[in-house]
C-alpha cells in the first residue's frame, strides 16, 4: 500500500502495440532507477504469449511478451528476462482475457516488496520485438512515417531530431501528402498563421502540427503516411 | 493526506446507474479488507435520494441510495446502513449538484480518519436496489442480455460462466442477433480468422468479442441486445 | 516521491485556456493551504510567454504565463511572481513542445521539496489574464453567456449565482435559444419530465441542464451563447 503509482496513460488505442512501443520508448527515461514499469496492450491476452519480467541495469518490465518493450529496452542493458509461470503470485483464478488484473498487477506488486524476479518463473533467453520502422536515409532525403498521432492531433514521424542535426533547421523542406514545410520551426506558435509546421518535438522525433489545431484531420493523415525531408532546401 | 487513492474509473456513461452496478460488481472484491468504497452514479443529486454509508464485514460504501451498490453489495453481510445527514461532516457550503465534493468525499475522508459511520446519522433499514436481470433458464437454453459494452467494444452479457459449467465448452452454441457461435474460446486469439467469439470474460459473465476489433460496432449492438445458449450443440 | 499528487483533470479541451481558467477557479479552493497547482493548457509553449511561479498566501501555481491562473488568483493575495529561467531546476534538455514535462512538474518538484519561488528566477510585476466575461446587468435583466459545457453536457454560464440572490428563484425567467425557464430548480430531478430547467450548480454559477440528457446538445448550444436572466418573472 506504500507504492506510488503512476498511471501513464490509458489512451492507448486498443490492441495497438507499436503505439504502446512508442509512448514507453519516450517515457520510462523520466523515471527513477529502480522503477517497475507495468505495460498491457495485450490483444493475444490468454492465448500463446508468455508472461514476462524483465530486469535491467535500471528498471523492471512486466507485461505480456509481445513486443511492447522494444523500445523502453533500447539502450537498456538487459540482465534476465523471466517467463512468469509460477501460480503462487498470481490471483487464484486467472482469467482468460485479464492478465493485467490477473498476473501482471501481483506480480508487480510482488516486486515492489521485494520479490527476486527468478522467483516467478524460469530464465528465458529472447523477447519478441515489434520495432519501429526506421526511415530509408539517401545522401539528400530521409523517407520516413507517421507513427503516431498524439492527443493534439500532431503527427509524430520516425524521424529523429538528431537526424537532422548535420543539416542544419533552415536548410531543410519537410513533405507530407503534396504539403511542403520549409526549415524546421522552433515553437508551435511559429504556425500561428495557420500553416502547418515541422519542428522536433518533446519525444525527439520529427513532427507535424497545426496551431491549435488538429493537423491529423487537417491534412486527412493516418498513421503510416509517408514523410520526405529534403535536405540543401 | 496519507490516503491511497486509487480511481477504478471516471468512464461510466452518463447518469447510467446500471453500468456502474456492474463495474463495482467486478471490482470491490480485489480491494483489501477495510477499503472505503466511493461511487456517485447519481442523477437524483440534490433530489430525495438519500446520501448513504453501508458498512458491511469487509468494506464501508459510501454514496447516492440509488442502487448503485446493488451488485457489490451481493455476498456481501450488512452490518449497517446510515443515512449520512450530519453536516458537520460536510463541506460548509452544500451545492444541489455535486455531493461527491460536498458529502461523499467528505465523510469517506472522515471514514478513513476512524469517524464511525454512527457518527454521519441515523441508522436505515432498507436500500434501494438495481439489479442485473438474471437470464431466463430452460432445460436447453438460456436466454440472456447484453449488460454492458466494455472499453474495447467487448459485449458482456448478465449470462455467468459457472451456469456454463455443467454443459462443457464445446457443447453449446451461442447467439446475438442472428450470428451463432459454436462453443467457448479460450483466448480473444481463437478469433483471429475474424469470426466473433463467445468467451467467459474476467468479470465471470459470458462476452463476445471480436479478435482486434469492436464486436459492439460490427454486430451493431447495444446494451439490452438479446443474447441465447443453446446446450448440447 | 512522498509527494501527494491529485489529478483534478486532464481533459480540458485542447488549447482551451479559458476553459482551464473556469475549471481552475472552481477548483482550487478544495485544496488545503500549501497546496502546488501546476497547470498546463499552452498553446504558445517554447515561444514568448514566460514560465512562471506565483506565490499567493494559501498556495503556489507553476505553469505558463497565459492568463490560466487569473481565476483561480481572484480573490488570492499574491505574494510574488517569479519568472522561470533558472535551468538547474529544469530537465537537462528541454524540449520546444512539452514545458510541462520539463519545467513546469520538475519546477514544483522541487517547491515540493523546500526551495523557495526566489531561487527559480527574478521577480516579476505583471501577469496575462484572461477574465472570464461579465454579463450585463441592468435593473431588471442580466445578459450572460454560456462559457463552459460540462461533462455531462450542462450548460455553465458566466451569471453568478449570488447575483440572483436579491431576486429570489421563484421570481425570475431564464431564456436561452428561445428556450424559457420559469424560476430556478433546486435539483436536475425537477428536470424529470424533460424540459430543461435554470439551476445554481456546484461551481457557484448558473447552469441550464437536462435531466439525464446532454442539454449542450438537445438545445444546440455553444460556448458564447448568449443567456438572459429576467427579475420579477
Amino acid at each position: 500500500p506504500g507504492a506510488q503509482v503512476v498511471d501513464i496513460t490509458h489512451l492507448v488505442s486498443a490492441h495497438n502495440i507499436l503505439e504502446a512501443v512508442f509512448i514507453l520508448a519516450s517515457s520510462v527515461r523520466f523515471f527513477p532507477q529502480g522503477t517497475i514499469h507495468v505495460a498491457v496492450v495485450d490483444p493475444g491476452v490468454g492465448g500463446r504469449r508468455r508472461p514476462i519480467v524483465v530486469e535491467t541495469e535500471n528498471y523492471i518490465f512486466v507485461g505480456p511478451d509481445n513486443g511492447i518493450f522494444t523500445g523502453a529496452l533500447k539502450g537498456e542493458s538487459v540482465r534476465k528476462i523471466i517467463h512468469i509461470t509460477n501460480r503462487e503470485y498470481m490471483l487464484p483464478s486467472v482469467s482468460h482475457t485479464f492478465h493485467g488484473r490477473d498476473i501482471f498487477a501481483p506480480v508487480a506488486a510482488h516486486l515492489s516488496r521485494g520479490v527476486r524476479p527468478d522467483a516467478f518463473g524460469p530464465e528465458v533467453k529472447e523477447l519478441e520485438r515489434v520495432d519501429i520502422p526506421h526511415p530509408a536515409v539517401t545522401e539528400k532525403t530521409l523517407q520516413g512515417e507517421v507513427i503516431y498521432i498524439d492527443g493534439f492531433g500532431n503527427l509524430i514521424t520516425n524521424i529523429e531530431g538528431r537526424m537532422l542535426e548535420d543539416v542544419g533547421p533552415d536548410n531543410l523542406t519537410v513533405e507530407i501528402k503534396g504539403v511542403t514545410m520549409e526549415g524546421l520551426s522552433s515553437s508551435y506558435e511559429e504556425g500561428r498563421e495557420g500553416r502547418p509546421i515541422a519542428i522536433v518535438g518533446s519525444t525527439g522525433f520529427l513532427e507535424i502540427a497545426l496551431y491549435r489545431k488538429r493537423a491529423s484531420e487537417a491534412l486527412g493523415v493516418c498513421p503510416g503516411e509517408m514523410v520526405v525531408v529534403r535536405k540543401g532546401g
